[in-house]
């Protein structure tokens, strides 16, 4: 194996390359992303996709699959570098960083790379604007055999270190478009395609619900909600039960919850 | 209505106290925590629960429900204050602070305090360490006419001020109970309660087990999930399909799917 780069000092400028990543400006600039993590970038490996640049922290421990993720990013023709912890603490953002890191190139975000007859469920969220609540939705979309996930309008950058450290891998096995509505629902309604979307204005119960293969699940913005015209424009709203004194559920857990009834029906 | 106090240094001591209170040292020993926004102090004030101190920005617009929250308060022997908007600011901790805030007291976080036949389902986490997915877990209890939240080991401290903002209001409309796994378990098996868990290592489908109420549905901590001694001790583990390439959800999304699906077994 080759002699590794190790790096010192914080000044080094591959160092400020890796911070800056983790400003929104850079990364679409550079159109690349920081995930963090052994099993992150094992799962990534495992869907064929290796990183530009290995990080790992020096004094890590030894690892099986850190040995071959660094075979795999070698043979692709990567860079493997070394630096101290704190440094990779100040990459990453993070009190306790992994000891491993990686430098990936962004996706293709079209619309027209998705396959909606790939998957029997698709997540589709319309101004997502917290990363946490648009890596929970990747994990669970991965968790419920769905495509992917659509992101709508304004939505939190998918390849923030926050929203790829919320999917837990699966930022690297969920396809991911991002679009404006009138684009996706022209898309949309081009070809086959249920859109659904959890609503107060229907009364269909959303365990009682036809859910039709591929389904494309919408939920909306944090604190607004969908706006009126796309739920109007859905051939389902359901109604998820709330007996309390709240009119919703967090964003990620509506997703979810319609995910998993879908689920159950289309299995 | 009497005059209120107007606030406009940031060393004022009240400012001090407030600030603090972010500080999970300083609420414990105070026995006080911070809730923010109009619509969070009216839902505590539907729920009976007013603060013993109203923080409210100068320039705010004017809106019934706050006047109706003012005259509770006062009524009920509280404090009026005014402050910049910049000041509410650093109290909060928020770039964009909402125009209210208040000071409650800390609930009685007792298990004894819990009527176990009050509700049909109680949702459990076992040391939860995101103060977001704690606050998800309140509002989803909230949305399923759960009973309230009962937290075992080093959970997060629900009374954080991110924690009562994801918990949209529930954190006053749920019960909390604080609680180590020996005396939980000790008081749990000394009435009626099934335990439930998602699980992996049984085989049974959450679609189709026998959920009955009182039903206390357990999830464990975000990396590790729950000691495999706390799953041997419940009444039924259950197992959500994961067809990716995850083996788990994010604790707040899991504790949600189960409690729907209990909610329409036991509804």
């Amino acid at each position: 194996m080759p002699e590794r780069r190790h790096i010192t000092g914080f000044s080094n400028p591959l160092v400020k390359f890796l911070r800056s990543l983790r400003d929104k400006k850079y990364r679409k600039r550079e159109r690349r992303f920081l995930a963090e993590g052994l099993r992150l970038l094992t799962d990534a490996r495992e869907s064929g996709i290796v990183p530009e640049i290995l990080v790992m922290a020096t004094g890590r421990e030894a690892h099986p699959l850190l040995d071959s993720l660094e075979r795999a990013v070698i043979a692709a023709g990567g860079d493997v570098v070394e630096m101290d912890l704190e440094i990779l603490a100040k990459v990453t953002g993070k009190d306790n960083p992994q000891a491993v890191a990686g430098v990936f190139t962004e996706f293709d975000t079209s619309l027209s790379a998705l396959d909606r007859q790939a998957a029997p469920i698709w997540l589709v969220a319309q101004a997502l604007r917290d990363p946490g609540n648009l890596g929970t939705m990747l994990r669970t979309g991965d968790a419920v055999g769905a495509g992917g996930l659509i992101l709508l309008d304004d939505c939190a950058d998918p390849f923030s270190v926050e929203a790829v450290r919320a999917s837990m891998g699966a930022i690297f096995t969920q396809k991911l478009a991002l679009a404006r509505w009138d684009e996706f629902i022209g898309w949309l309604r081009a070809g086959d395609g249920q859109l659904v979307a959890a609503s107060l204005r229907d009364p269909l119960d959303y365990r009682q619900a036809p859910y039709a293969a591929p389904c494309f699940l919408m939920v909306g913005n944090e604190s607004q909600g969908l706006p009126e015209e796309y739920e109007a424009a859905c051939d389902l709203r359901v109604t998820i039960p709330m007996l309390g004194r709240a009119d919703s559920l967090n964003a990620s857990v509506a997703g979810a919850v319609l995910a998993y009834e879908a689920l159950a029906h289309l299995r």
